[in-house]
């Protein structure tokens, strides 16, 4: 791997990434809106740019291999909000790439894609598009997208959808969470598998109580380590019976199955109370 | 019905729809880019509003019960085109209908949302999103818009995946047909059924050869009366045998499915060759 | 066929059965908890009975070639009303058709066995069992029962989920009806198909909006003839706009899936509203 | 269409469809093991020739648009006794087609390729194969060469899994009926279709009690107009009540489905009482 | 967790339950029919009740969070005998919970509500009821209860189907074992499980050829750790070969698939060579 | 078990069976075409002879309890060459085991069965055949052929699909690797589980990339061990970047997939590059 190029590289996943990203290329590119980050790897290159800028994206993605795109605002918000980064900042990447010649688009979707299905119905690669917030469609569209650059162009992806990567706060994590160390495994493998074609698969750790289904995915040989069960008899004590009517307790999208559209305010409250740091 | 309110009311299929809307509510309102149409109907009022502006939007629903959403820019175009008109007046539609209390969105999807499916394969309206232009793509947007108004805001929504609306003049259409009769026929029946929430049904008339299923749209009581095989012979004899390894001829979506990303320049060349004028 | 019983026959919709079945065999016995039915058929014996009494049930079933099980409490009731004539009647018929060696026991199921999926998802016959009141679980656990007189005892059933088998006085009832012509050629072909095992089929007439799917149940030839549609208009009118969050009004139960568990006042009522006289 | 090929034209069903296969072409040739066949069409040449001689095969192939591949011992029979006209025989033809690039193979399979599925459980045209006969294995084994062919050599091809088209004279026949009429419709839908690939399609009327499921191959426009129903009443009243436990009741295959394998004695027998002369 | 009931305490299965439920709550209550149990625990009450006394259960689970059912006849019997223990009494707990605002019943299912499927098709928690006795019967009827109650009332259930909770003494058990601390690690899970809903699990252990698919349970976090192969090899020396066409040998439910309906007398003998004290 | 036989028995993969199945069993018979092998165990008697030859497949197969058929031509190759060994063979085997009471055929089947279908999609044991060469033809034959004589005359198989049983010198077999191992187990589970009816099962070790799908074939109880996981990193980096429009790298049946029809010398090459000695 010659080239990489890492967007959202300034964000909380983004900061994981990027020594292990570094590690696997010969020249790395972190992008991001702020002006600079630290601890630059020798190879690494920070470039500041704008998502939402077509001519800059199609200038970062010159000669890269593949792009891993992790830039986006990553909450609810109004969608006159998310447009510029999340909706056109997609189009913007995956259009660089096919320009470039870039071969693949390993991206950071999420469980909101999907958010509204019921968690005591354990959902598939293949389930159907059920967004819970704009930010949940916000990556249907890039899925879609990443759908028709394969089918027409030829640009490989792997939606990754991430369902809550950060600390186990909350009853929901038990189930949903994905570790630093499998998120960099799964973007390992987004990377490293021959053939991806278009391909989905859940970003979530070996929990016990992981509430989707990655078997459609085998190809990729995405297999975590990390099992949030650990957590769960202190959680459950501290969080007490929950009620079995709130869509935040019973959907796959927890407190974004819940909040009201485009309401970053109280999305942003129940994410304190969540797990700090939504993909 | 008090009010309905028609977008796209210029345009070719917005244009037949006029009359029998007009028929079935107190107040009729249509609307388009164009300055004026002609032969309004004695409860209809034509008002010229750009379907980007959400204001404009937000005025032109009041009070409406339900709005016919045919507004769009109706052929492949590349995304910077079609992002005002396809994809942020379909956003603009749902959050006018829901800041009015407007009940429902009756859609003019398309079939291209799944263009990309294998016609020999007969898809339903479960489908998994795949879509095969840029056009396609704001239909796959509009979809999970209409899922997560329904989902998080009770707006329901009919989303008329219609394959194609227009003379019967080559291979494909004698499949994919859909005649005006019953384009009228399913948008009565997509705003007279009591209940939709969100619902799919592909708008295709009674072909011999239709390539798809509406087995899943029951409750919505379509039922088509036309059958474009009276033309299939003739048609059959002036296209002579296809290249069974074309997508134009082998995908749900036709010419869109060969297309060129973006290219509305031989998209059209080939739609003329087509169905002129593709929904 | 030398002998048919029919139980129920006092009911609304046992008598309307009950001149078709006498001329469809030798001998025809019809029964029900009544001293006497009007209007006997020359082949045909009344008789008295209990279902929840099996003796009585043994001694009726004797030499039948089949029995046409419609006897039960039609309404939401408690448990415990319902657990004679509807639990233990079942078993009693079963129980007495496997004792006098009858081939078939063609059953009076409903929808309301299956009345907590939604409209909006059309059902097949292998729908999961989803039960809105204690009628339908009486209804489940009939049909269970008869899938286990076929796997162990070679005793065939065909369960009949009738939608609603009155007249058409409400906005269900435009997808529900089941007319009384539809419902003697749903049990004509119940009777007669050479071969039926445990077989599952929707009693639907061939409304346009019928909500179920019969697609599985071919080998039965049932062939509904009859089309709500012709009321729907004024239905629709009278009815006025429905809320879509109201059960009643969204699932296939219709007011069972909203009414209280054994409460037959309020059942009655809405029924009054609804189709008077559920199966 | 400039050249058919019809094999097996001496054979029942290839005798009826000899006139209406040469109405559809210039030039029209008949085969068979016949010395001859009477009543030639103006534009038909009768060659005679064996199945398992693919010379023969690719030198009457030749030039052709198309060929209806009819010709098979119509029986089950000794493995040994099939092995050239029904094994090598289809793999000649496919052979041959492929060598001189026809476009298209029409073939008579049957539903003795998946005979051991139950009448109860209404089959599609994905249900897996379940042969009931060497016979129907044979089926089995040309279907999969027809999808070897197209996948890697783009050979098309239409399986025409025909049930029962012979008069209709048993219980099963009113379900398994394929009419003369509708099945020279059918082989006219496998031809003019622009785009088969390969094609799976069940060839029965439209009967009533018709236990096959065609929904996946609507891209054929089959439709039937024929309907054995008709018969049905002085059938049933014939065959007396059926055994439920014996395989030519419940199978799809009928007979074939509780014959010896190999045993074209007890074949031709029960087929004397069924639907003599079987495809 | 305040407070916890289980019913059949003093049966096979309860007797190893009552010590690690103690552990799991302030207030443990233990009932069954016989006058005393041995060893209470320092929080456990033990409480002679009879199932099918409603009155009796509703005063036993005031204030109780959860009620762990697993008292019923363990056995196939006549139908009548199991109507008050096994139907009666299973309506009864779940009415008696829904009276005292309980939040779930944690219900001890069975494979014999599916045990006429066969074993060589893995089947899901979304199997058809398939019952094999009046025993499984009765699983069918409590877990359409549970849907029910969870469905209009709220009360959440976990429907635990387990296979056979003995020791493993003969092939079948080989792939259906529920070891007692993988019964007990389910019974934690089920209790612990934040929100469930109506769910169905089936209780086994890790046994290599376990012939169940836990896949749609995810949410339940149920991982047991035992696996009964260790005894294959000596189990199957003993038992020799099997006939392949008993369906004892060859159906989910054993010995049950094959028994005579209501016959405890020949089940009994049958279980005495299998496994001795059927869940 | 008293008696095994082997076919294929001086192949790459029936060299490596020999003495395991030696050990299962009192009288063991290896054969093949060769004259003789080498290493005979004490209980081993080797036999050449001809599958083609049915008579000689009879002699072989008197008193066995089961056959462990990997006897044919390992190779794609012209079909009139696979005719004999491959197909006729297959047929005698099942033949010969049927005429001598043989209770079971374990048969190797292969990947190229249903080579045809993409990784990318993961496939079950219900996926529909999709043969990729005339060699995968006759897998697709011979699992049709242990359908029927398990359905009409109770002779059972187990058909494994093996994926490719090699080094792991490719991409490709770092997904598709079945080590040696592996193997072993399978066939020995192919042998011990009690009753298998008609089974498939796909033969691949537990790695990371494996792209298939067992969760159909739980009763097998098949555990692999092995992962080619751990040769990943060295064979991508030696393999480079794979295209991904081609079949050899997007199917199954890997360079099967790519490969002219009867190839033999095409598709060594590739195999020479693949993983030598394709099952």
């Amino acid at each position: 791997m010659k080239k990489l190029v890492l967007t959202g590289a300034a964000g909380r996943l983004g900061s994981y990434l990027r020594a292990p990203l570094a590690a696997m290329c010969d020249e790395f590119v972190s992008t991001d809106l702020r002006e600079s980050v630290q601890d630059l790897a020798p190879n690494e290159t920070y470039v500041k740019a704008d998502l939402a800028d077509l001519d800059a994206m199609v200038a970062l993605l010159e000669g890269a291999d593949m792009v891993i795109h992790f830039g986006a605002i990553g909450d609810e918000a109004p969608f006159e909000t998310l447009l510029g980064p999340n909706f056109i900042g997609a189009y913007n990447i995956w259009e660089a790439a096919y320009r470039n010649g870039v071969r693949r688009v390993v991206y950071a979707s999420s469980i909101h894609a999907v958010g509204m299905h019921r968690k005591t119905e354990s959902i598939g690669i293949d389930a159907a598009h059920r967004p819970d917030t704009f930010y949940g469609l916000a990556k249907c569209f890039a899925e879609d997208l990443a759908s028709l650059y394969w089918d027409k162009r030829g640009v490989e992806s792997v939606c990754m959808r991430i369902l809550s990567c950060a600390q186990v706060s909350n009853s929901r994590a038990v189930g949903s969470w994905l570790s630093y160390d499998d998120l960099i495994h799964l973007v390992e493998r987004a990377i490293t598998t021959q053939i991806t074609g278009f391909s989905i698969v859940y970003g979530v750790s070996d929990n016990d109580r992981a509430p989707v289904d990655n078997s459609g995915a085998r190809h990729l040989g995405y297999r975590p380590k990390d099992n949030a069960e650990r957590y769960a008899k202190e959680i459950f004590a501290a969080d007490g019976p929950l009620d079995p009517h709130d869509p935040a307790n019973t959907h796959h999208g927890g407190a974004f199955s819940a909040v009201e559209l485009g309401n970053s305010g109280v999305a942003q409250m129940k994410l304190n109370a969540e797990d700090t740091g939504k993909s």
